[in-house]
Formats: structure tokens, sequence, C-alpha cells
């Protein structure tokens, strides 16, 4: 009775009082607003939009890089007012992938596995955030470290049926409209690691100027179209944090400078994707996580900078595709302690030290006393001067020997997506067990993803719901759907 | 500007609008309201407080719960309108255990390992939310299907230095003036699995009432003050679920009782606990897991039932003190597949099958084939008519008869708290692996946990947030701090 009184008063009220509620109901987390200087709401629509993707970014990462790094006030991200957690299943399959999960995030639909922004049986393109708000007249930027054409980057600009024809996605770039792609190069741009001519030629063709390195980037001017990458590797992906490379243009430059060519009157619409998180979770190495985690954070704190010159005008999201890993802190042989911070002892990602364990076997010239000193370095394993949990027994040194003489015979393994050197595996498993840290698979899993938002329209994004309802809370709270 | 206006507007009009502010926002999620029928909030402050806590439930069992019972809609708490995720550390650990958490959720305070609602150097009492409750004249009901003085429980009656002092933790049951227990006995008033007098008579002395079983149950009046239990065990507790005894009280029993027993026009508060979800997660069991959130979503069913009938004036808060096992949808050797359905073949827990098998050592009346037999009847494991994915490899089954021999010598082995028993160990793991399931660890671990919400104050639920805030939100919510 009392109630529906209420709502009488309230549907007349509505008009006059909406405002009023957002600005009373400013937060629903227990994060501390002084530390963003920040309320979660604005009356008016948000025309600068940040949509943020950890790629493999599950609530155990987030919790595993606070820690690494500090503590609760470490990441930016969990400082945020709002925050939710997002159901992530495929159309097809309960743990799902990128190119599904990124599919569902810039489109508010459900896909197929590997497919990327079309339905299901892809017979038809599903229309991305990207390119509604160019439609809108609003400027676009995609930024990831991995190759702009991977997955998740590509479900905001390309239509594919499957994440696998690089060549066909990188080359939609070029007929997108869109005013900056930054960060990797296009994996489908590469012949045996270096460009190939086709997609350079697309591009410039199309009004895009090509950048590489800083110098080239501070010094573009707002106004033209471009794309900006940084030092690669063979799979078109910027380098590890971890594996140092500091004056090398990372993530949070490609935000930073993206913003500033993107900066105008009518908005824009960004997506940053830190897209190693997932790699360094299938590889099971805890302390490369917790850097990349970082390192994704260091450009959510470049639009939270934005955010606060703009704090009625800007929407920031920060959320993943899926978890990878299965990672928990906590392990059958820690129980019930952990100590992450010996995941600082770790100086080199599984990856790079694999690379030196191939050159190992090549050169046949590092003994085992040898690479137990490099353990010592790279891994502070051994080192109890530093800390004696880092103590190894005569049981590790025996399996790291056995895995050593094993990386010898076979002569390093491969290294993308889980390191097959047995002698890396066995190292960063060693450290990441003392630390307390478990792993359940080396794939994803099907757990849900959490959700930060700050700014115009993010109480939306409180509680829990689909990573469909992502993409439509967007298109709502930003007007970007075709019939308004 | 427009800000600070509408600030000093909303400063003078805030008594008058808040209200409208609250129905105005009565959601934070996506989940439907529709099944709930519900508003999470109305004006006046709620007298009807439950606070459900689901020992060891991380967002993957409840997952794994959802999926292995047949999707979205298959628990009552994921369709409350209001989430959010609560962080869980002890003063003293980042791996939080069930006393310092349970002390947490109950006063609002941190305290070190072990610690039952006093403060981390046990130098002072911590009040609870159920002693508060009874401070202000409401009635107070305890209900958990593990022993009444095990931690989580105990954290709402007793004060103690250490969970283990069971006989001086269930002695505080009779001095607490709580009109209601129910569940498991008491591990303290035990001896050899067995009543040991001092309890009862003190119980009795300080007016309560006895009930073993349904009957007396059923025929208990409002009133009196009541401790009723059910079939229990050596350790206090009730069985798990997937261990049938359809017939047995249950926790939702428990709760449907207490209800009735409680309810009266000055308001209640009642704890309920589903202790033995973490028991399975220690013995990393899915799919008794997945049956004991069953059981607990039963129990909150109860309640929900309750709040629909007094929508205004109720409260539920469901909860977890800490995930346990790092579980995973998802693992190594299923990789991106996943089969939760096949946990549904599984129909007795690791403690009951390791009974089974320990009889069958002391009577050396069972051959492997027989064995074998037992693993199809009560893990489905074998039976290929069933599903084609439960066939067992020639690896498989060599594996499971070098367990069985193990057990054979052995004799079964421990039970409680992960089984020991080799080949109850490798059934379940083998039907666990074929499900896509994966553990980190037979410990806990340091995720945040999963909050669901409906009611009057709901809302306060969104957003992460620190444990101890629950505790805080529902002070606050139902106003029963001291100086209010």
């Amino acid at each position: 009775m009392r109630n529906s009184v209420l709502r009488r008063i309230a549907a007349v009220a509505v008009p006059l009082l909406s405002c009023l509620v957002l600005s009373l109901t400013s937060s629903c987390s227990g994060a501390s607003s002084a530390r963003t200087g920040a309320s979660a709401e604005s009356p008016s629509p948000p025309r600068y939009l940040f949509l943020f993707i950890g790629d493999g970014m599950g609530a155990a990462q987030v919790k595993l890089a606070e820690t690494v790094l500090g503590g609760e006030n470490a990441l930016r991200m969990t400082s945020f007012p709002v925050s939710g957690t997002a159901s992530t299943h495929a159309a097809d399959r309960l743990i799902t992938g990128s190119a599904a999960a990124g599919t569902a995030l810039a489109t508010g639909h459900k896909t197929t596995i590997g497919t990327i922004a079309k339905n299901g049986d892809h017979s038809a393109d599903l229309k991305t955030l990207a390119e509604l708000s160019r439609d809108r007249g609003m400027r676009v930027g995609i930024v990831s470290n991995v190759s702009i054409d991977h997955a998740t980057p590509a479900c905001f600009y390309a239509h594919a049926r499957s994440r696998e024809l690089y060549s066909a996605i990188a080359l939609q770039m070029a007929s997108s409209g869109f005013d900056y792609f930054g960060g990797g190069y296009a994996r489908g741009g590469l012949e045996s690691g270096r460009p190939a001519g086709g997609l350079v030629d697309t591009m410039r063709k199309s009004g895009y100027t090509l950048i590489q390195g800083r110098s080239g980037l501070e010094n573009a001017v707002p106004g033209g179209k471009y794309w900006a990458y940084g030092a690669y590797d063979g799979s078109g992906a910027l380098g590890y944090r971890i594996d140092g490379g500091d004056r090398r243009l990372r993530l949070a430059d490609f935000t930073r400078h993206g913003i500033r060519l993107l900066d105008n009157d009518r908005g824009f619409f960004m997506m940053v994707e830190g897209g190693k998180i997932d790699w360094a979770c299938h590889a099971n190495d805890a302390a490369t996580t917790a850097r990349e985690v970082e390192d994704f954070d260091e450009a959510v704190a470049v639009a939270l900078s934005f955010y606060r010159r703009h704090p009625d005008e800007t929407l920031i999201v920060v959320t993943a595709d899926h978890e990878c890993g299965g990672l928990a802190i906590g392990n059958t042989a820690t129980g019930y302690d952990s100590h992450p911070e010996l995941l600082r002892h770790q100086k080199l990602s599984f990856e790079a030290f694999a690379r030196k364990v191939r050159r190992w076997a090549e050169r046949k010239n590092v003994s085992f006393p040898m690479a137990l000193d490099s353990a010592r370095v790279y891994f502070g394993l051994g080192d109890v001067s530093r800390d004696s949990l880092l103590q190894l027994s005569a049981e590790e040194r025996k399996a790291l020997e056995k895995a050593y003489r094993s990386s010898m015979r076979r002569g390093g393994g491969g290294i993308a997506y889980g390191s097959g050197d047995p002698l890396t595996v066995a190292l960063v498993a060693t450290l990441n067990s003392k630390a307390g840290v478990g792993w359940a698979t080396d794939a994803h899993t099907a757990v849900a993803v959490p959700v930060f938002a700050i700014g115009s329209g993010a109480r939306a994004f409180c509680g829990s719901y689909d990573n469909t309802d992502i993409a439509k809370k967007i298109i709502e709270t930003a007007r970007l759907g075709s019939g308004k």
C-alpha cells in the first residue's frame, strides 16, 4: 500500500528527481571514492567511452596482482566506486574463448567459439560498440598489446567466421573508418615475422599514417587516422612487462596518445586490451601474470586521469573476457600459507627464460650449476639471502636437474602459449609453489569475471549479469542505439 | 558547479527523497526479479534478518552447482536482485579460516586465525549480530548442518580464543539466551561419538528443550527455547545430501521450523550455515560439493518464501566465509571442454564410499572387478550406456587397480577432511577430470566470495567490499547499533 502510493508520487516526480537520485546514490562499492575523487554518476550521457578488457583476467588474477604489488591500494581499477561480475559462456560452449567473449563485449550478442562479431551461424555481421560510436560521429580507437588483429581487438572492427583469418581481419582495419589503432603489429600483416606488403599499402591507401616508435607517436597530430605500433615480436605482440625494455612503448603509452589524438567535442570510444595476461596464465606463470595486470592497470590509470578532467562526460568500464588457468592463491604444498611476495623475485617471463635455455642447448655451454645460478638470478630460487623461503630442497634440486637434462636434450622446445621447455616449466612451477599459488588448468575456465566502472552511467554495472549485458549497458547509457 | 547546486538541493530534500530514491533504484543486478517477484528495497528497516553462510562456497562452487543442477535458474540465491563480492583475509593471514571469517561476518571485525568472536589478541569479546539482535528484543536462531559448536555457528553465540575449545564453546549456547539452535549436535557434547552428560544438563537447566528428530521438531511450539538436532555422525554433523537419507531432517527443515518458532512482532535474526560445502571441497569432491550447494540453496528458498510474505520487513543476505579447493570449471585434461553434467552420475560422497572400501578391506571379500562394478554404480565410471564420456581407458583402469590394491593393503584410511583412501581419491579424481573440473589445493584460497541479497536494505550489498562490511551493513540497515 505505502509502496504503491510512493510509486505514484515517484511516477510524477521522476523527470525532476532522476538526476537527484543519481547524484545521491553515487557508489555501489566499499572501495574508497576518496582515492579516485569520484562520483559514480552524473546526469548527462557520457561521450568519452572507455572499455578495458583484461584478457584472461579473473578475480584471482586481480587479487594476485594487488597482493604482489603491495596491497589493497595497488591497483586503480579496484578503486573504482562500482563493481560487478559477468558470466562469460559462449553460445556453444560453457568455457568461452576470446573471439566469442570479445563478440559478446563488443556487440551484446552471444556467438559461437572462434567467431569474430558475426552471429553463431555466420549468416550476419553484428554491429559493434565501436561502429555504433563511429556512426554517431564519435572518434574511435582500438588498442592492444598483442597483435591488433588478435581476437579481442578484431571483434570491435572486423567480422569474420574465424579468428584465424588474420590477413582478412587485418585488412578490415582499413575499411573501418576508425581513427586510431595502437599497440601491436598485425599478425596477418607478417610473413616469417616481418611485415608483408599488402596490409601496409592498403592501410596507406585508406588514409592511415603508420607510426612505429615513440617519437613518431609523440609527433602525431589530432585529426588524422593512425596505426601506431611498438617493438613487436614474431606474433605481432609487444613484450611482457616483466622482461623490461622500460623505454619501449607500452599499453599506457598507446592509451595516452590515443586519447590525445581522439579527443574532440563529439566524443570518442576507445577499447584497450591487456592481451598478455591470458598468455601468461596459459603458461601458469604467476609472476608474469601479476606484472601484466599491473601493465594493464597503468593504461586504466591514464583513462582515470582523463576522467578526472571530464567526470560528468566520461564512462570507464574495466572487465575481462574470461578467466584463464584456474588461478588460486592457495595450493596443496603451502596449505593455508601463501607468500605471493616471493613472485617479485622473478625477473623474466617464462618466454624470455625459455629463449635463454634454447640458446644454452644450442651452444652446449651451460652446466647444471650454471643453470642453478640463473635460477637464482632470474627466479630468486636458492637465494636464501633474500628470503629463507626461497631455499631449494635436495628434492627440488634433483627435479630441476632432471628438467635441465631434458631441456638440453630437447633443445628448449616451443614457448608460445605455455612453455614446453622442461627447465622453464620446472622453475616457474617451483617459484609458484613456494609463493602459495595454484593453477587448475592451462586453458580458460567458466567462472564469472569482475567488472569495475567509474563515471557517468557507471552504476548500471553493479551486480551480476551476462557479458552481453556490458555492451547493452554501454549502448543504453551512452545512447548509442540506432533508434535513439 | 552544476553538481554542487544539485548537492545543495539534495541536502535539503534528502529526508523526503530518500525513500523515493530507494524505491526507484530497486536492483543492482541483471538477475530477473520476475523470478523472485521482488523489489530489492523498502523504506523501513528490516526486522526479519537472515544471514546465510555457505562455508567454502566461492563463485566457482555456485557456478558448478548451477551447471550440474541444470542451468541459470537452478539456484534461488543467484536470482536475488542484488549481488556483490567480499574480500576475506584474516588479521594475520591472507588465506582465512572459518573462525576468523566467521568472526568478521558475525561482528564486523577482523581477528586472528582460529579465534571465535574475540579480538586478535583475545583481550576482549566482540559483540555479534546475534547478540545485538537479542539485546534489541528480537528472537535469535543459529542453524548449521555441521556441529553447532563448529567455528562458523560458534562465532555468533560464543567467544573463545580457539575454535578447538569445543566443550567450552558448546556450553556458551546455554548462556546465550538465544531462542533456537538447529541442525547438528555439539562436537563438545560428544564422547567417542555419543552424547556426554554435562552439556545436555546445562542446556536443560538453562531452559532449553532438546529435540531430536522430525516429530519432535514439528510439535515444538513458539515461545520456548530449543536445541533441535538431526541424525548426526561422530563429528556432530548431519550427513551429506548426496548420501540420501531423504526422510532425514536437513538444513531446509531446520530453517523452516526455526522461522516458525522465532516468528514474532519484534522480529528475529537467523544465521544458517551450509557447513559441508567446505568439507566436500577439502576432499576435492565436485559432485558432493554441488549437492551441498543445492542443499544450502534449499534452505535459502525457505527464507525466500518467508520474504515473499514480508517483503518490506525482511532482509536476506547470502555469502560465504571463504573459497575452498581453488575449484575451477576447466582442467588440463579436458582443456576448453567441460562436462559438469557427468557429476550427476556420482551417487555417494567420498566419505560414504571410503567407508565402503574400509569394509571391503576388513572383510577381504571384494575383488578388483567387483570394485569396478561399484565404480560403475556409484560414480558412473565405465558405464558407456549412460554416457560415452564415462568410458575408462586402459590407463585409467590400471591406475584404479593400483589404487584398489593400495586401499586393500592400507585398510581404507582416514576419511574426514579429504579422503585418504587411495581408491576413493582415484575414483573421485577420475570423474572430476572427465567432468572438466579442476582443483588447485585441498585447503582454502584467498579469492573474494560472492554476496547475494534481497529485501529491505539489500541494495547496500552491491559492489565489492570487505567481509567485515557485511556485518556493518546489516547493523546499519537494521539499526542494530547500540547508539541508535
